[in-house]
């Protein structure tokens, strides 16, 4: 009998069918025993009656987490016990159980519960039972939605998916964030963004996106950061200026959101995020501005010329509120503190830049690059290097670059900040930070 | 004036437009300068005559990879001279023409060539001005389709995307083939497979499927490997047995065979790769009927059990005389030399696997995974392997898993083949091998 899956039983009411999945949990109520199985579709009631003596025999053994075959009845379910899915209608009455794969060991908690509510040590220590939980199952659905969008937009905007190198000859961009790796007899670094890489695609292909692994040696422990995380950047040529680039953006973020509203209606509802605020036009507010609002409206002084997470959270506040936007744009950050191959804005001091803020926090950097060969090897002095060290990245330069730019952000930070999780390795399936490397 | 792509242009008659791209070539007929403009959407000619004397001026200047603007009269071309494609009845008579960026060196070789004809070490060390050759830049829009394709259909039947680290706290699986890195104050490993987190992903999410990096420390010098490549990898749970798993596969291939040959006509026709023998079932060989084989019709004869890369070309070229078909599976690889995770048939000396081999190449290999916690213990240690090396992995199996298993595709070699290219290198953007850490 060919397998069906749970989210089918609403149209096979009167069929005997075959399931398989893993028991979510058992109770036995005097008598009867129910049994909800999970499958990738849902979560479906069975039930088992003492006169299937077979398999209620096998069902009494059943316990969280085992996989089984069940063969039953699809029936409709009373009308006062349906609840608030479709699923809630149905229920199977049990003719046959076989198990497939039974658990080895106590587990440390019930993946049944509604919320698992762990410290985040137990929850990643034991990830993958954690996983089997469906609110953070959920999760997954979420970031896979956004990786789809993502690429669908792109490549309706004319942008075309590359592939670059994880693996450098050397440490860019400055040393200090790079992870070492032992190449053969050599020494090389993992890419902390394929800037340089995305910037020759330019080059060849014009429009061009990634989706790929950035890797970070910051010895940071917030819950914004991990060491391992997957950049979705992009980087585009004949642009005007850099509010292109942002326009652009704008468009991938709103696209990614509705598609979110659309078909991840359920996992919004679990985690209360609240309504999404994005106007058609996001505020852009000049780094400076942003700490003058800081200043007067909520009393907060920088000494320095950058904002800090606490800002970014304000300015966020200030943005929901002045402009009904969960989006901010904060430009033009001062050239001290941008990449080299940023490009000085007219007043030389500041950048055609931007960070983009959601919900409090930065989700992604980007900008208009330098695009001709003397400006760039200008800055790389300016900023205290040495253009023998980037002699790669300035043959670009040397063959006809156009105005470009583009932007990178955390793939995994977009899905923790619309579903409103505290910490960013929520939405990473097995995160990486300096004291995990496991599972 | 917005800016038109020359795609556009055949639309276009009769209108003066603005155009931005760079200056593929640039001949003198007499008086009249002729530049062939390239941006994204394709190739076109521009003619600049004496009497608009400042775009005259410029147009002398101008050399080939140039970043120009130019604004100009779309006209019909006199039919004669009409070339293959739509762009061939078109020209521009050009009224302007702006300098964005130039070229700062003698390139060293004329990339508006239909044919580059460099040798390998040239190729990749200019790999940036290469891949402005149409030809050389034809090659990433078949890779960009095989990776859409390959993510709709995983999609379609139900597979979710997924992203796992690709730093490991352990060499698993033998430890010869890891990079290793420093992270912070221990050791890591670079990942060679996304093997034991797609497993975990099935315990999940039963179907998941991850394009992402492998990274292989293999020191091989050969046109079929790389040091770092892009892995497409799937696991699936609640298989029957390991057909299944090559069902699916076959589904895969037959998409993204179906999808290049609509939307990759032109790039097809560059490369000129034959046509593809595409059956409704691939060919199933047990790896020792192979042998027989290749020892009964090619003369050729094996010591050993496995099969070497000869013997996959030569497999190829019987399952497409004898079956009609580019692609043959190979299955039933003896426990011996498959990993210890590998499903042993029931004759406990062959395992439920296979080697998908297209055009001569293997592609790809999967095949079903031992799923019981006490024959995956069994396993490790009869593969002479200690247990509490994979304590984390051996976790996935306490907890309850189904029949299951996947494999793992080279996309680079997809590709490849797809275009009959001589090296997987030649489908990399910019290749990694054991001398080669640049561009």
């Amino acid at each position: 009998m060919e397998r069906k899956l749970v989210s089918e039983t609403p149209g096979l009411i009167g069929q005997t069918i075959r399931l398989a999945g893993w028991v979510h949990n058992r109770r036995d109520h005097g008598k009867l025993i129910f049994i909800d199985l999970r499958d990738r579709s849902g979560i479906l009631q069975m039930v088992v009656i003492p006169d299937k003596e077979e398999a209620y025999n096998v069902a009494k053994e059943l316990r969280s987490q085992f996989v089984v075959e069940i063969e039953g009845l699809v029936k409709a379910r009373p009308g006062g016990q349906a609840k608030e899915s479709a699923l809630g209608g149905v229920e199977i009455e049990v003719s046959g159980i076989r198990i497939i794969s039974d658990v080895k060991e106590e587990l440390p908690f019930d993946v049944s519960k509604k919320e698992l509510e762990l410290n985040p040590s137990t929850l990643f220590d034991n990830r993958n039972l954690a996983l089997r939980n469906k609110k953070v199952n959920d999760i997954f659905k979420v970031y896979a939605q956004v990786l789809k969008s993502y690429g669908e937009v792109m490549r309706e905007n004319g942008f075309m998916e590359i592939k670059s190198p994880k693996i450098l000859s050397a440490a860019t961009e400055g040393g200090a964030n790079f992870f070492k790796i032992k190449y053969f007899d050599r020494e090389a670094y993992l890419a902390q963004s394929p800037q340089f890489y995305k910037q020759a695609g330019v080059g060849a292909f014009e429009r061009v996106f990634e989706i790929g692994s950035v890797f970070r040696a910051e010895p940071h422990f917030t819950t914004r950061h991990v060491n391992e995380y997957i950049g979705i950047d992009a980087e585009m040529g004949f642009i005007e200026n850099f509010s292109d680039i942002m326009d652009q953006l704008e468009m991938v973020m709103k696209r990614i959101i509705a598609d979110v509203k659309e078909n991840c209606q359920e996992e919004l509802k679990e985690y209360e995020g609240g309504e999404f605020l994005v106007p058609d036009k996001f505020p852009r507010i000049r780094l400076e501005e942003a700490l003058e609002i800081l200043k007067n409206e909520y009393g907060k002084e920088y000494l320095g010329i950058d904002i800090d997470p606490e800002g970014e959270r304000l300015i966020c506040d200030w943005a929901k509120e002045k402009h009904g936007s969960d989006f901010v744009f904060l430009t033009h950050y001062p050239v001290s503190i941008r990449p080299f191959y940023a490009m000085p804005s007219p007043d030389g001091k500041s950048t055609e830049s931007f960070d983009l803020i959601f919900r409090g926090v930065e989700i992604g950097t980007g900008g208009q690059r330098i695009n001709r060969y003397d400006d760039m090897v200008k800055s790389i002095q300016k900023h205290g290097l040495k253009p023998e060290d980037f002699k790669h990245y300035l043959d670009i330069f040397k063959i006809g670059m156009p105005l470009h730019g583009g932007w990178g952000l955390g793939s995994e930070r977009i899905a923790q900040k619309i579903l409103g999780l505290k910490s960013v390795k929520e939405a990473i399936l097995f995160p990486r930070d300096v004291k995990r490397l496991t599972p």
